[in-house]
């Protein structure tokens, strides 16, 4: 069975919803990162990375948002989580969350997380400091350019919805009000209102 | 006919190489970062995200090296470019890509483009100073945990291998030496015999 490694609130909730959306069997382990439970020599073992998500599977372990979310849609292929069929469209679904793993989630990282990249308190707090303004330049372009709305892809729910989702929930802290952004704040909504999103959110933070 | 935007030495090169390995019939536009071509409204039409690659399609146009490199081996599924009919194997090699996207180009970016993510002199100045820090890291997860042997996937080359390449190619500027990991360089020194990947550079440094 699938096991999925999380933290609460980190990026691992888009792969938790893909999952309840998939209707695919599988189990959850809470991984602590206010005890550093990440860095942990058990949980080494499953991911080097020191990071979630990571999916336990019958072959293997996987890691990386992107790669998952894929994964799960192939494995629940009458669910249309993605368009798999369809090389094109596919590789819009993929440009759409690489953006989104490298650049939107590391801008987000920038605020927090300045450590892995710098060494000085004073850099750090450079970095907080400009997360507003790099966080905004994302979403307008996400906005402007990439969402083809209603959904990400267009008429078609998909992986990168509930992924934009998982990203956009991170706007509060990072200072940046979705408001602005109407289609952004439009599948925003129509994501938090799915049951599969309550029954994440509602493992992630109980 | 697709058409591949480019700068030279940027990673827009790991989706040349496929190109070359992939056969495809191809056109290439070469923007230089040097002239600031990335961010005139001329390109930005093409890519509004300033940067490279950008593919040209019949469809549309695609960005983000990941998607890319999946959609060439979609378009040459006899080359075998990637594991496309194995879900697991094929999410092993978006993991692999996503790293590589997520967390090396980030990790090197920050040697030269700290202005994405600080405003001031020092943060870049010490940005900078922990790159071969960061860069080291990275190669260490990649050669210990990360790269099967002999190719990235095992015992068939792919576009992980390609890509790759690409990002080890800037390890010399980040004063990290290949030569400490083994199958790193080893699928380097591969990637760089291939024909396919001369034709490649000659494109990129002519």
């Amino acid at each position: 069975m699938l096991k999925l490694f999380y933290s609460p609130g980190s990026v691992a909730l888009a792969s938790h919803i893909a999952l309840e959306e998939s209707g695919l069997n599988y189990d959850t382990v809470r991984i602590n990162f206010s005890d550093d439970e990440q860095k942990a020599p058990k949980y080494l073992k499953i991911n080097p990375k020191a990071r979630v998500p990571s999916l336990v599977t019958d072959r293997g372990i996987l890691t990386e948002t992107p790669a998952i979310l894929v994964y799960i849609s192939q494995l629940s292929p009458e669910k249309n989580l993605t368009p798999l069929d369809d090389p094109y469209a596919f590789a819009e679904a993929q440009s759409f969350n690489n953006y989104l793993g490298s650049t939107v989630h590391v801008a987000h990282a920038h605020g927090g997380r300045g450590s892995r990249w710098a060494d000085q308190e004073a850099s750090f707090a450079d970095m907080k400091q400009k997360l507003t303004q790099t966080m905004t330049e994302c979403f307008e372009l996400i906005e402007a350019e990439l969402v083809k709305g209603p959904w990400v892809l267009g008429d078609t729910f998909s992986i990168c919805d509930m992924y934009l989702y998982t990203v956009a929930r991170w706007l509060p802290a990072d200072q940046v009000d979705i408001r602005q952004f109407d289609k952004v704040a439009s599948i925003f909504n129509e994501i938090e209102a799915r049951p599969a999103t309550a029954r994440a959110i509602e493992m992630h933070f109980s």
